[in-house]
């Protein structure tokens, strides 16, 4: 997607060998504007795909999350990482270890918001190892629900989240993917391609 | 706000004397549709305003709050409650307690995210006893931004939030306004204010 990679080219920062912040327009300041680009643009790839529920993890899957499910006009679900006290359900859990951060989180979802008659495409802000996406198949699995796919804003191609889900064949929509950091610059998987 | 109101009574769970569950269509399961609405309503009320920023706090504040920054086309920030690796800049930071939890957190916002020039509408879930948007009518006044209000979709009359806003001469619009529990049951002020 053009416009999101011109956007990280513009405002991403790059930090050291591995980490892309985006934190002015995706994950703590928020472009509307953006948003509701990428999720029409998720709505154009699976709108034929019969979905009746986006899913995601808080905090930073929220925004495309919700830009979608605005598209297709079903609910959204974010997983909570930790349990409130209103929040006393049965609960369908999955482990996630975050590398970033270096800590692992319980993530779940109320047994009710989530059911066999479910087609569920996963929302989520990147893609790098994976973990996230892993634990919603996981809890979509408990559920007896069909995943459909996930459709991620930002992939680094280098790093196993993408090959651990093509193993499993899910079909994964990637708005930018990054094939590598150079000297402090973002090359697209795209760009790497042409070369 | 009549449609969320009749969502409410037809949704939302009352639990204990003071606990409105409403993790259907609010703060687990998000009804898009809704929120686009709310948004909505939001911008009929501050439009002429000149709002530059919106501003909420994680994770339940973010799906109305993006929504409401659809409409105005300006970015939304939200406050994270914990520092993550890829956030090291400096901060506004204020402290935030739960009562629903017990348990008292930072919220920070990145200095680069607020200035002197802004004009900020903060949106929130809830109001009931403040505390969320007192933190950030802290971070507003360390900036130097000027606040223009708070957009509230649930605030529940009988607690302190209201009326502290109220003395500090903030704007407050809030969607549904919650006067008891009754039996199980919600009573709006608008009823109350009508027997």
């Amino acid at each position: 997607m053009k416009l999101l990679e011109d956007r990280i080219r513009r405002d991403g920062t790059v930090i050291g060998t591995d980490v892309l912040k985006v934190d002015n327009f995706l994950n703590h300041q928020v472009d509307p504007d953006l948003m509701q680009a990428m999720g029409a643009e998720f709505y154009r790839q699976f709108h034929d795909a019969n979905i009746t529920k986006i899913l995601t993890v808080e905090s930073s899957g929220i925004a495309p999350a919700l830009a979608t499910a605005m598209e297709f006009h079903v609910p959204m679900v974010f997983a909570r990482k930790h349990k409130s006290l209103t929040l006393k359900d049965d609960l369908y859990t999955a482990n996630v270890f975050s590398f970033t951060k270096q800590t692992s989180n319980t993530i779940a979802i109320a047994h009710k918001f989530l059911s066999a008659d479910d087609r569920v495409l996963i929302i989520d802000d990147f893609l790098a190892n994976g973990q996230a996406v892993k634990g919603l198949t996981e809890i979509i699995a408990d559920a007896g629900a069909t995943l459909v796919g996930a459709g991620i804003v930002i992939e680094k191609t280098f790093q196993k989240g993408r090959q651990m889900l093509d193993e499993q064949g899910v079909r994964v929509v990637s708005l930018a993917r990054i094939a590598a950091f150079a000297d402090g610059q973002v090359v697209f998987a795209d760009e790497q391609d042409a070369e």
